[in-house]
């Protein structure tokens, strides 16, 4: 490797974006803000796209495209919408260059072909969306419709980080249109527990389910229900979003639909979405000090055999039996890499499968063959062992999912161990600034009070959560009457 | 449906801007050029895409994500590219919009917010990804370097039509980079042939395989390799291009590699790419006056099962029949839809099932259920006869596998008698105004008289054919010495 990874405990930032880089995960590119996702990091994304694909679609949903830019006309159409967005959009005024007049070989943006209309390029879709339904929706008997679309977005950032802001990203928006309001928050609701099971069975990442206060609300929607979780360093990240829109595109476009009775009426929508920004997720709910952590259901590699070896009689000898033990769990539906190069010794490839997450390691050297054993080591706690060769498969299986379980065990004990409930002001500070975590505490209800914590603390509220047992109390800021506990974090 | 399909022989482009439409595949969006693809038309292209993945991922390569922008600077480094994309690139020149200070509601292009460096929304991906790859390689153990994207690019066309000529549009685009030029030569012809068995395999659509004149080729390529259909009006389309690019791009961006022996040398490229162009050619290769008409291998829907009844519990005695069927094709790994619905009639069911092009078709009435069989109807020869209930997930496989191989033949026969040898332009000229297809010709090489026919006839050279029995002759125009026939055709 040469270079070595900066531990979490000596700066958790510096520690997530040299990992990014030397896990082959992404890196920047030459435009400001867009991040190049390398092929093994997009290995990662594919496992992701295709689960919640899967998902998607055995709930219902069809995937369809809707162009990447957006007229200016339609965009401001609905306003809170277009307000929430308008600060970070890239605009598309030409379309055409020619020569540079004054240099040759050198282009320049031609002023003839300026654009009658401005053409934003999307930060989200609902606009452009909205508008199309309107031609598909008449009658109630065109309703519902649920609409799914994996696209790159632009929201043009001052601050970007490779996944987590970035000024584009991939993501899936999801586009629902419905006769009934209640049937729309159904579908609100379905998703967003469709994200949290993703979340926890997929990424091992335990969430949090609830909604969004009035100021973190998406621009345009009436309520938006969020999963949040924690990251290594005690600060949340929002891993997904859908959003109750009420009939707000539908009024802004005109979108209207005969009842069976023969009535005009809006159309309810919802709109949800998960971003790349998962993979930073994934990244700060797993990594460790040795590098990237990959739950075995979204490896691309879950198995690396790595031989052990002097000169090429030993090598071939070793490959028989690799060959085996990989064809063998090739058949059992387990992705496996046999890495036989020659130009990189043993130890470099343990590091380097270590950096990169791989769940099980297997090394077979010359006497694990006299012994009828490979060495099998965990990526999750770093044990090694020794497996007798009949056994393997088996083993592996039972191990990978063991891997799975424990990754989510250890996130959620983490978690569970920083959900603080505090009664004052004062505790809500001290718990921040030491422990971090999420913050237990009442809140009035008033977008003032949410202000001003957050001018005092960074801390913002991350959702009012689903609960079985809601007590009501006072405000830890105001100390006015407060029908439930929210949970406040300092954020990515 | 109310509208009736036009038929091809009265107007074919009318026929085929209908179908598109009538058939749910895709329709023209409030952006000048760029289309919305409906959900059927995007699971078409979803069978496409996960097919061509499949198949490069088995030929060692990987997907990873560049982005959509391309810097004005890098944009121009390449010059031959950069001139041959100029003049239709979409560009973004800010990156904030505010209200507007005339118009609280609507909002401008705040020309605070001008980009230092214009963008060029990527018309093609060759400039950022080399001036990407330059950090990726140092020696000659970085290479090859195998990849390919999916991707939305934009090319600003004057002249649109769904999926054959959009300003968006979808597709995959590959660029790899080798130590050899005979590598790199390998590379470029191995995913041209494996365009072509897309193509025949999947798509049932016969390709001739050849490489284009100068004039016809990539900005930027060495050479240009092709695979080039037949559509039923006589026009070719050019369904896929695999670009053996030399050096040009490393020079342009300076990537070199320290050779085994330690010397540096520039790096040699291919890039190649297939579109959502390939709907139409698919749609323009099949279709009828009845409408689309899908190979099984393609089909989002093979089978349509449609019960005949009257009244309710004629229905539930069909549906438990057609449940049953149902399960046992499905489980035969066969794509199954049974339409239940009771607002549509049969009538209306079948001809809309035949113009979305769905294989076979099945109706199940109370007399169908007596006799113990089922009515089984082919899109492809519209020819219906009754199958005993028994057989019946055995004959749909041999009947889907019969229905792949009798498009490929038809279209293949159909291509195979609209090649034309011809020894003088007269000949030429009258073939191309009759018959149309495909016209075998002599040329003499020169670009000059490749413009002069094109400009008296409109026809191009398609491309110069790989054959094994390459013969010397006269060119058809100049009568000056050539070395082979090259095809010329009238071009979507």
């Amino acid at each position: 490797m040469g270079k070595k990874l900066t531990k979490r405990s000596e700066d958790y930032s510096k520690w997530y974006n040299e990992l990014v880089v030397m896990a082959d995960l992404a890196e920047n590119s030459a435009v400001r803000g867009c991040m190049v996702i390398k092929p093994y990091g997009y290995a990662i994304w594919e496992k992701m796209q295709s689960q919640l694909d899967k998902m998607f679609k055995s709930t219902g949903h069809q995937n369809a495209y809707f162009p990447l830019f957006v007229p200016k006309s339609l965009f401001e159409a609905e306003e809170k919408n277009a307000e929430g967005f308008a600060k970070e959009c890239a605009v598309v005024t030409h379309y055409r260059l020619k020569t540079d007049p004054d240099n040759n070989s050198k282009l320049v943006v031609d002023p003839q072909a300026r654009l009658e209309e401005e053409l934003v390029v999307r930060p989200t879709s609902e606009a452009i969306i909205w508008n199309t339904y309107k031609n598909w929706i008449q009658s109630y008997r065109d309703l519902p419709i649920l609409i799914n679309q994996w696209a790159n977005v632009v929201r043009w950032e001052m601050r970007t980080r490779l996944f987590l802001r970035t000024a584009e990203f991939l993501w899936q928006e999801g586009h629902t249109a419905h006769a009934e309001k209640d049937e729309a928050i159904k579908e609100t609701i379905l998703i967003n527990d469709l994200y949290a099971d993703f979340a926890e069975k997929f990424m091992a990442m335990p969430v949090i389910k609830g909604i969004k206060s009035e100021s973190e609300r998406f621009a345009g929607a009436e309520e938006t229900y969020c999963i949040e979780a924690l990251m290594q360093d005690g600060k949340a990240l929002q891993a997904g979003t859908s959003h109750f829109l009420g009939q707000n595109f539908s009024k802004a476009f005109d979108v209207k639909f005969a009842t069976r009775s023969g009535e005009l009426e809006h159309v309810w929508a919802s709109s949800w979405g998960v971003s790349s920004r998962l993979m930073g997720a994934l990244i700060m709910t797993h990594g460790d000090d040795n590098g990237l952590v990959l739950p075995p259901n979204l490896a691309p590699i879950q198995v690396v055999i790595i031989p052990i070896y002097k000169g090429n009689k030993e090598l071939k000898t070793i490959s028989k039996v690799a060959h085996k033990i990989y064809s063998q769990l090739i058949a059992a539906g387990i992705s496996v890499k046999y890495d036989d190069r020659d130009n990189f010794k043993p130890g470099f490839k343990f590091n380097d499968y270590e950096l990169k997450g791989v769940p099980i390691r297997i090394a077979i050297g010359p006497r694990d063959l006299e012994n009828n054993v490979v060495e099998l080591a965990r990526r999750d706690t770093l044990e090694k062992k020794s497996i007798p060769m009949k056994e393997i498969t088996n083993h592996i299986k039972i191990i990978l999912e063991d891997i799975q379980n424990n990754l989510f065990d250890r996130a959620n004990s983490f978690r569970e161990e920083r959900i603080t409930a505090v009664e004052t002001f004062d505790e809500f500070k001290s718990i921040l600034s030491s422990k971090g975590g999420f913050i237990s505490a009442h809140w009035d209800g008033t977008s003032e009070t949410e202000q001003s914590i957050k001018k005092e603390t960074k801390a913002t509220i991350r959702c009012i959560p689903f609960s079985k047992n809601i007590k009501a109390g006072y405000c830890v800021y105001s100390g006015k009457p407060s029908p439930q506990r929210v949970l406040f974090a300092k954020a990515y």
